[in-house]
């Protein structure tokens, strides 16, 4: 359905507290006037995510309970989006529930997969969770305001993630100062681009 | 078999990347030489960290490598003990896999859960991964050198967990700094004693 409509549809995936929110929040106020977005926020319990993304602009916004389960799954995402009207929407953000082992399991009909970390969990987490890197696309180095402050190396992190898989694009950034959200703007909007079959801006 | 024992079994939770290991290594080498330690260290790939817990003076560590799967079961516990001269352990640490969701499910036959957070992670967790919390006897909040750094605050992170759980006994520390160890350790010696019927040093 998604593939008909011709919607890039993003599956992000990370820890807790690694700025999948946050990140989210940055692309709707740096993105939201230009691509039409709708997002799906997943959490364990609460609507807090939701109520953070109506906040920053979002239009349509979908929460969805796991009431307990670690991932969602297609099913849940297709209900989610039954009562949308998708005929202008480009670009569909899945937040996934914090979790880096078990959504990495599931298709929710996704285009890719777009796993973050932040610079606050270690460098090694690509070796640890290789699933999870192995079926991403691209990869967000999240929290680069907070490098120094551990033994956390960027040139290690990526190497690490190269050695499970050498196709990521990778975007170093700060959901809070703003640095580095530049590159990742670009590349969502060639994406959204790319899946309309029109040329990218920056080939 | 724990109990009759009187080992104190402790299952430590948290995110990827909170701090678990750190908070082992710090351990180790602060109480190594008085309480009689056993460690299993749980990951979904590497042994990394139960190389980091030998090196900072571990004697019996166990990595067990789930290979995919996102807890540890207590069938994996048993075996991983199966080979180890228990007659003088005294406390067995359990690092399960980086994850806040699956692991509150599955008991180890453990006295107590103790679950980490950083305060990178965001005052939200609590709310979000209800279950751990409610099964936790313990709770960490690790990284407060990094407090500042965010908008993460103490108070409301512990007035979100005590809504969960009122009983929690909780900590603030860094493993970076050492700031407020001491009353882990003492806690750890405290509850070591109890689970033998000796009196604790401070009741």
């Amino acid at each position: 359905m998604l593939a008909e409509r011709k919607i890039l549809a993003l599956n992000l995936v990370s820890s807790p507290g690694s700025g999948k929110t946050s990140l989210l929040e940055r692309t709707l106020k740096a993105l939201g006037e230009r691509v039409n977005m709708v997002l799906i926020a997943g959490d364990v319990q609460t609507e807090n995510d939701a109520q953070r993304l109506i906040k920053a602009g979002g239009r349509i916004v979908r929460p969805i309970v796991t009431g307990g389960a670690c991932h969602l799954d297609a099913r849940m995402i297709t209900k989610a989006l039954e009562d949308i009207d998708l005929s202008a929407a480009e670009l569909l953000f899945i937040e996934n529930v914090g979790n880096l082992v078990c959504p990495s399991s599931y298709d929710l009909g996704e285009d890719m997969k777009v796993v973050l970390i932040s610079t606050t969990e270690g460098d090694d987490k690509p070796l640890k969770y290789p699933s999870m890197f192995r079926r991403s696309s691209a990869f967000v180095i999240n929290k680069i305001d907070l490098l120094g402050q551990s033994d956390f190396e960027l040139a290690r992190v990526k190497d690490n993630a190269r050695q499970i898989n050498g196709t990521l694009t990778t975007f170093e950034l700060s959901c809070r100062t703003g640095e580095g959200l530049n590159g990742w703007y670009q590349w969502l909007e060639d994406q959204v681009a790319l899946k309309k079959g029109r040329p990218p801006k920056q080939p």
